[in-house]
Order: C-alpha cells, then structure tokens, then sequence
C-alpha cells in the first residue's frame, strides 16, 4: 500500500494559449504497478482552462474542491466540488475555473491513454 | 457527459460485524458506458470501518474529506483529505474512521472486479 499527499507530487505546468495555469500530476500509474487505468489531478487557478479536445479514451472524474464549469453535450455545464462527471469516449470537452479558489479535478484514464 | 452531485445517487447501506457505519454508492460504471474501471465513492461514518479483505484487483483510492485510518502493509496507517492510497492486488487492506467527521473515500476498481 502507497499513501500520500497528492500536493506532494512534483506537478507538470501548463500554460499556453491551449491550456493556461493549469498544473497535473500523475497520482497513481504503471510507475506504481498499476496495470489497468491511472489516476491524475489537475489544479486549475481561477480564470485557467485546459485544453479542448477529443480522444479514443473515456474520463472519469471527481471534483475535489473548486467549482468550474466543464465543456460536453455542446455546451458548458457548472460543476462544484463533490461532483462526478462522465466523459465517454470521442466526447469533445474541455474545462474552465470559473470560481475564485483553485479547481481541482481528479480525472481517470484507462492504460491505453497517455497518462499526463 | 454526465455530471451530478455524488450523494444524490441513493446509497447502500452496510451495517454489521464486518463493515459498520457505511455508505457505498457506485458512482460512474458499466450502466454509464464505463467498460475500463468503476468509481465507487464510500462515506463511512466516526467509528465505522470497512471489511478487511484481499481480493485479486487493485484500489486506487483517494480521501475526499474527513481522516481516518486504511490498514495496509500490514499495520494501520494515517490518511486525510488530499491523499492518495494505492492498494496492489492481494494486499489485504480495510479502511476505518478515527475522525469525528464524515470520512469519504473515492475508490476505483478495474472492470474485472464487482462493483459494489
């Protein structure tokens, strides 16, 4: 058994046009021996994005703390912390902070996904 | 996409010598489309524990809020809101709340394992 502090982990910066102050962290992967999906955080800073886009995998994710507002369904959808949300696969999507605090979004991918 | 607040889906209850005080809810699996990997979210209440068990998959858990404490590597071991904890296949591994508040932990298991 592993347990720690995922603000620990040493985070990977975004911030360009596509993807602005966001920081992800791979939490729980291969690296850890597990085989079958992967555990990620992003932390987005109010007023920051990741990117838009679309892929052959699904996401699930579980809003932490935060609120924001997520791309799916055409359309952007409030989310708060203690929120699930579903994307299945090749759903475009993408996620915004929209609050004043840090956003932060625990998001699972399957082991054939990249895992940040 | 699907997004909802995780405590509306109703829960089912467990309440007896093995597993006390607890809540457990399948958040996102195979009736949402989700073939890969299962959220589950567990609210287990001061006092209350989970099974101590082993099984042939893995947990990839994190602690959303309370502390508590989740048996592993044999002894008991403290967790908080913001940690990870990965439990490998055949570790035998229980989770019990020391704190005086709700203690809730999202935990995923791959497709090959029961989802509640």
């Amino acid at each position: 058994m592993k347990i720690f502090e995922y603000s620990k982990i040493k985070p990977t910066m975004f911030d360009n046009e596509e993807m602005k102050s966001v920081a992800g962290r791979v939490i729980i992967g291969k690296n850890d021996g597990a085989k079958n999906f992967c555990m990620r955080i992003f932390e987005i800073a109010p007023g920051g994005f990741t990117r838009k886009h679309t892929h052959e995998w699904e996401h699930e994710m579980f809003v932490h703390a935060g609120k924001g507002e997520f791309l799916g369904n055409g359309k952007w959808n409030s989310a708060k912390a203690g929120d699930a949300v579903f994307v299945p696969m090749n759903e475009e999507h993408q996620i915004r902070n929209t609050g004043e605090d840090l956003l932060v979004v625990i998001c699972l991918v399957p082991s054939n996904a990249p895992e940040l």
